[in-house]
């Protein structure tokens, strides 16, 4: 099955690298793009205003903490995630089972699905393929993700190289997509499913063959990110993209660095999301033209230039460094807010700068200097 | 000693209540007047745009925390209050006595001045009559306060009832009055000195008639709002206004709920104070044309309409109070911020009501109405 009124043109390409006009029931989006969190249906302290001022084009949200508060029922009471949330762009919404191997309690996976106890309130409950198709439909987003097998993040290199469990999880994600795909209703939803197989270019390559055979709307790089080499996982994407179809989003998920998405858009990624910016703004970490800047930094106290005079963000219009430090010392929500604004900013412009390399033949210049910008930032 | 470029105009008059045009360094405003409180230099979670599109004329922020964090020569050397936050409109500052006595760790008043404990560092620090204007000077706020002493918040009737101690400290605040007359060295700093004597009308028009004579530019009623009957804080404020000159404004410091705002007004006062519409706003009460709500109550989750319909703020324009209890209840802090952005907005456009009533000799129908509200919500 394929959704109604989602469909992905061609613009451009450089090398592998692509840029496509993606087309939902909430309007096109241009790719390569980031897609910022907004995990309980809002990108934690911004408003839709200024996501929209920043350049943002469609938003995730997670499937797992909306299904636990307040309930896919509410949400679609109050129309959907666009009339709930007031973002009436795209969205995409996960399927829940990272979040629950990562955050719910016990939780047990078994042929039918994943058995948890809740975060919120102790009780038991399944997720199964079916019932994460069923609340993303209740959710109304316009992309919505299969469930799959995440295995838990390697403690040890003996974990990582557990073969048998990664192909084991492999084969039960390729029956939970299939299975997926049969419980759609909603012919306007998109559906991606989940490419797994590690770093093992062999895995990857098998499941994405037996994916692309299931007919999904787009694909999506699933259990990257966790500890491989940044060519490894390049190898791993590359691998994976031979056995897909070309004419579908292919979406990294969770990564990551402005140097993750480069390398992943030169593997003609289309897709990625990442709590990165956000989480890194809240703290002080903020990305600049020049580099990455710790703001809580005493160098900064009597600091009167912007974070980036290169930027247009609120932050960077409005407000000197030191003042951002200030409000970042003494737990002013104001900073943590701005600073996440404009690492967002940051990010989708990159992205835009991304598409624009793309169409000129420039994308290997942008490359290089967000590697550069990286290099220095680990004293490389 | 008068400030220079720092006048009052009366516009128009209805009973006692009073509007006026107050010009500034930083330009003017028109009172009465709520000024939002910005402890460390910004309004919890709210920017400067988003402040001054809610109608905010003047801030008020504390001068205690700023020289705690980042210290007045930060913020100084960063281009002052105005500067250093990128609110380029006035600026009022307390002088810091207020929190040392309620904040700060062994606080010890003697004639020399307040001795306290860092609440950041626990060091031992003074702070002086002379002291405050100097740190208020280098923050170039607009308008500062004199120090005066503050008596610790009774906890029981006896202690309300001593009226030894509260003669004791009105007289050293007049005499702390004088001496911050003294050490002022900036003419275009307004300052304004306040007048003690509880809810003894005596006390307070003694404190009034020998604060009057220090010729300040304005004059403030600080220790009410600590427990006093409504209509005991208004005999005492027309007490002291009977002795003050009326050509100059009348600030009530501190206060509070919309229905004070509106005693304060009915008896002349020009300027208010309060975090109440922000603390509240972030604990999920918020202020409606119908009286207040409870927002994370389980009745508004699924409730699509706004907080109230006759709002032109963000929260009520873009969201539903369905989507901002979520947002309270999971604590995220975007809900907080539209909460306390709603309630502001609602205070400043009292203030506005307020002004065109006394213009067209309605204010006694507003300030009934808004005592309907109030009864209302107590259950009266």
């Amino acid at each position: 099955m394929r959704a109604e009124g989602f469909r992905m043109e061609p613009l451009a390409a450089d090398g592998l690298a692509r840029t496509t006009r993606i087309t939902t029931p909430h309007g096109a989006i241009e790719t390569p793009i980031f897609m910022p969190v907004a995990t309980f249906g809002a990108v934690r302290g911004i408003g839709v205003d200024e996501l929209a001022a920043a350049g943002a084009g469609i938003l995730l949200s997670n499937t797992y903490h909306l299904h636990e508060r307040p309930g896919e029922a509410v949400v679609d009471a109050l129309g959907g995630l666009h009339g709930f949330t007031g973002w009436q762009g795209p969205w995409l919404t996960d399927s829940g089972g990272f979040q629950i191997t990562s955050l719910a309690d016990r939780a047990k996976i078994d042929e039918q699905g994943v058995t948890f106890h809740s975060a919120l309130d102790g009780r038991r409950r399944q997720l199964t393929p079916e019932g994460a198709i069923a609340i993303q439909e209740a959710l109304g987003s316009d992309i919505a993700m299969v469930l799959d097998e995440c295995l838990p993040v390697a403690k040890d290199d003996a974990e990582r190289t557990d073969a048998r469990a990664m192909e084991s999880a492999l084969e039960r994600t390729l029956r939970w997509a299939a299975r997926s795909q049969n419980a759609r209703r909603k012919p306007e939803q998109a559906v991606f499913a989940i490419v797994q197989g590690g770093a093992d270019e062999r895995l990857r390559r098998r499941s994405a063959e037996a994916t692309a055979a299931l007919d999904f709307d787009g694909h999506a790089h699933g259990g990257l990110g966790l500890g491989e080499r940044r060519d490894e996982r390049r190898a791993a994407i590359r691998a994976a993209h031979d056995a897909l179809p070309s004419d579908r989003p292919r979406y990294l998920m969770g990564l990551g660095r402005p140097i993750d998405l480069l390398d992943g858009i030169a593997e003609g990624v289309d897709l990625f999301d990442c709590v990165v910016p956000t989480r890194n703004g809240r703290h002080g970490l903020v990305y600049t033209s020049e580099g990455i800047l710790h703001l809580r930094n005493a160098r900064f106290e009597r600091d009167s230039g912007p974070i980036d005079p290169e930027c247009a963000c609120p932050a960077c219009r409005r407000h000197s460094r030191g003042y951002l430090r200030h409000l970042l010392k003494s737990g002013e929500s104001l900073g943590a807010r701005l600073a996440s604004l404009h690492n967002l900013t940051y990010y989708l412009k990159l992205m835009k700068r991304a598409r624009e390399a793309i169409a000129t033949g420039d994308f290997a210049l942008l490359h290089a200097e967000i590697e550069g910008l990286e290099s220095r930032a680990s004293g490389a």
